[in-house]
């Protein structure tokens, strides 16, 4: 056991691996060497289409104890791990650990496997219903949550290693070349199926669009693809993208939206070469709405956005506002639709996107992130993957990834959420270190980190809502009250991996 | 020493390294792991531009003994590997070993930092002076000629282990994404350095067109360029790409086009789905220009067309004759302008073309390539590295690799060069196997692999001209004479490897 710079509890060890306590966002450097895999040469005349799921697993030799992984841009929709898991256990495969880039409800569907032993842990995060049995000690399967840069580095350094990717391909051959831009499972880009591309030792495409040969543009290669199984879907359209995202129409929401892009014109970061991100909340893009004003008014030409692409930012692109989108994951149809149509809005790999741990991620380059959360506290720390009832519901995302490299990054959040205060003395888990927290915005007020002295200064001239954060926490405990402090078990149950590898946090079975 | 399968004398090693004899095309399997390197974390706000290419040197420890590579997509007019060299040597670094993809005429700038052991040896093929000066024994360095797919094979599994790449970057901005779309020194796709930038210790990107951050569309991505070096230029305009490539106006020429147009024909592969490979020579054109006709005339849609590309294929492409191109190396304006445009024109790295040891390479999957030779023997074999003096002047580029590939691999030559015979008993040197080669055309007619019977029969039952090939090389050496036996001394002053990595042929002294 061992206490974190940020005064969280962390064993020594978990699921048998040794654990490095998290101490600050940026010391922590690598000593080791990229993962390797063995060097393939098939047959050159060889034919790599398989009549079906249960067929690759057997050609990929999958065994007990294995690591297999899917990626995530299907989102909720997705077909691909429930039919996998099924065909894993039909051939009696037990003690199979899953590292996919994200799990989300439509998966409770494998908690029987889970219960059955054919799932044994999980190297990802997982969104719904199996974190919260988690939580609640009902499912016993150790799981480590990793941001999307935090697993993109835990494949490249080999510290999770995949046997087998079985990865979703909208738009496919019958070579393995495939892309997310069209077919009827259309997701846009596949950045975070281009990391398991490249480490997975075997790399199986399942798709439910094969197209004639060559299927371009080529999102994944040939070259890295070794089986191709044709499946009836590989997902639901309806739940994979959205048909549109939209702006909040709330009231509380638009508030938080007009203080957060205060701040931005505040921080004299809006001119030319602006780079931006947000979420695809409402209140995320009612600030990006704004910042659209902004720039539209100050006629700025900003540099890129990024991350989970919507819509919004697909308009700001087209209107001159950024000279590029970096897209790791598209979010409605028009990112889909644009992203296989302009080549400035660029697909990018996990890595590039969000990995500490190479020579230069994208979000290095981010001026100003607009970021969510379950709880702030009151020393700026953010947690987004329990709520406040400890149950483990989210993902880390690109959360500490972007707060991490952004200059400017804001947290927007209404002050209050089913009565529960937002800003409290101690958040429930700590997904994103204070350090790497520069503003909270409720509706109630901005809160400045203090290590922005300046910024806040120039909120104050302008007469800008400022409120210490402790001012805040106050304001809001008059109306929720002081919230009763959650009551957990010793057993810690999860890991929340800080994307550097060390541990910002664990989650502990929640006492009933 | 050893016969390898062909029956040429191969050393047991050479510049110390331990030799493996050709044995056939296919059954040489990889017993490595992928080659890996050190995992880095850079300073998350740390600039990577450098004020010149010495500093680069320095900055990514470069030291006697190490080997660094540059790209050759600026071919003839690159300005990259001389200024680099002159640096080293300024520098007082010694012993430096070359990898590049393909060292050019323009390089023998480099012959007094050869001599004065600076450069030590060449593990990449040469075109032109320094070659030839090697096999003169004029020059002392060895030298290892490798296929486009077979260098990527060897930086993949590491027998060839770069430490710091110096990467011609023609559109490039201060964090390292570049792509060589557009720029004075544009060149299109950047087909080779693609394998260098997975796989160099260190990546250093040179450009002439330092562009605002991003330089979107991302050929090679921030996430693994180490430094940016801005200079005057990387390279000649005029020498990068021609303006245009030209279909022959030589009468035999345009025989031998058309005898390979009716090999192609009689082949059966010409239908829906039909992929192609020329050269750039204007007999290739010619071909292409006569299989155009062809495909338009039987309203064929073609897969495919590879290689590097041409104007010519842009035009087939845009005509619907292809569905897509898949493009290592863009061959002149047209190609350049098309790639940055058009997603079906597909930049692909060398690995992804034509690499044996992948889950599989574009090669594979072409149906037929037009290829040149230097000379050709009565088995098939080919030579395109050496001419008939013994002088090393070529590189192997796709040949072998292509030939391996490709379901029909046609060689197109004119039967009598230099009043020297084409068709011979011997060729000088082996660069691509008899066993894959599958029918030399000369404008006094088609030799078939006897390994094609059925191919033969249908040329003779459209009534080609087939002749065998011990038949054409009597008529050749009637008017040519029988060529007299160069003579070699008996030191090896370089290798031919197969793509494989095993030796298919040694260059040896030329006796003077």
């Amino acid at each position: 056991m061992a206490l974190n710079s940020l005064g969280r509890t962390i064993p020594d060890s978990f699921a048998g691996s040794k654990l490095i306590p998290y101490q600050d966002p940026w010391s922590l450097m690598p000593h080791t060497l990229r993962a390797t895999r063995p060097t393939k040469r098939i047959p050159h005349n060889d034919r790599k289409v398989l009549s079906g799921i249960r067929e690759a697993i057997i050609a990929s030799g999958l065994k007990d104890g294995m690591t297999i992984s899917t990626h995530h841009s299907l989102r909720n929709g997705d077909y691909v791990l429930n039919q996998v898991i099924r065909e894993i256990d039909a051939l009696g495969i037990r003690d199979i650990r899953i590292a996919s880039s994200s799990i989300h409800p439509v998966h409770a569907e494998i908690i029987p496997a889970i219960r059955k032993g054919v799932i044994t842990s999980l190297e990802c995060g997982v969104n719904g219903l199996i974190g919260e049995l988690i939580s609640k000690g009902e499912l016993s399967c150790p799981v480590i949550v990793r941001s999307h840069g935090g697993r993109a580095r835990a494949l490249i350094t080999g510290e999770v290693g995949v046997d087998v990717a079985f990865l979703a391909a909208p738009c496919c051959d019958d070579y393995g070349n495939f892309n997310g831009f069209s077919g009827p499972s259309a997701c846009g880009s596949l950045g975070y199926a281009m990391v398991d591309a490249q480490h997975a030792r075997t790399v199986v495409a399942l798709t439910d669009n094969l197209v004639p040969y060559p299927a371009v543009p080529v999102g994944i290669s040939q070259s890295v693809v070794d089986y191709v199984v044709a499946v009836e879907s590989i997902g639901d359209p309806a739940k994979i993208v959205s048909t549109t995202t939209r702006i909040t129409t709330d009231p509380i929401g638009l508030q938080i939206a007009k203080h957060a892009a205060q701040v931005i014109e505040s921080s004299g970061l809006l001119k030319d070469g602006f780079s931006f991100q947000t979420g695809t909340g409402g209140i995320s893009l009612a600030v990006a709405e704004q910042v659209r004003g902004l720039m539209r008014r100050g006629n700025i030409r900003g540099s890129f956005g990024c991350g989970g692409i919507t819509g919004h930012f697909v308009d700001m692109l087209e209107e001159g506002l950024f000279q590029a989108l970096f897209d790791v994951q598209c979010f409605d149809l028009k990112a889909v639709e644009s992203i296989a149509r302009n080549r400035n809005h660029q697909e990018i790999s996990a890595t590039m996107y969000a990995n500490p741990f190479n020579s230069g991620a994208v979000v290095n380059r981010l001026d100003c992130v607009i970021l969510s959360a379950t709880e702030v506290d009151v020393d700026f720390n953010v947690n987004v993957n329990t709520e406040s009832n400890g149950y483990l519901l989210h993902n880390t995302g690109g959360h500490s990834d972007t707060a991490a490299g952004a200059k400017l990054s804001i947290i927007v959040a209404p002050s209050i959420r089913g009565r529960l205060p937002i800003i409290r003395d101690e958040v429930t888990t700590i997904t994103t270190p204070g350090e790497t927290v520069d503003v909270v915005v409720t509706e109630r007020g901005i809160a400045v980190n203090p290590r922005h002295p300046e910024l806040k200064a120039e909120l104050l001239r302008r007469r800008a809502p400022v409120k210490e954060i402790r001012e805040l926490r106050d304001e809001i405990y008059e109306l929720t009250g002081v919230p009763r402090p959650l009551e957990f078990e010793d057993d810690v149950v999860g890991l929340v991996e800080y994307r550097d590898g060390s541990i910002i946090d664990v989650i502990r079975r929640v006492k009933e």
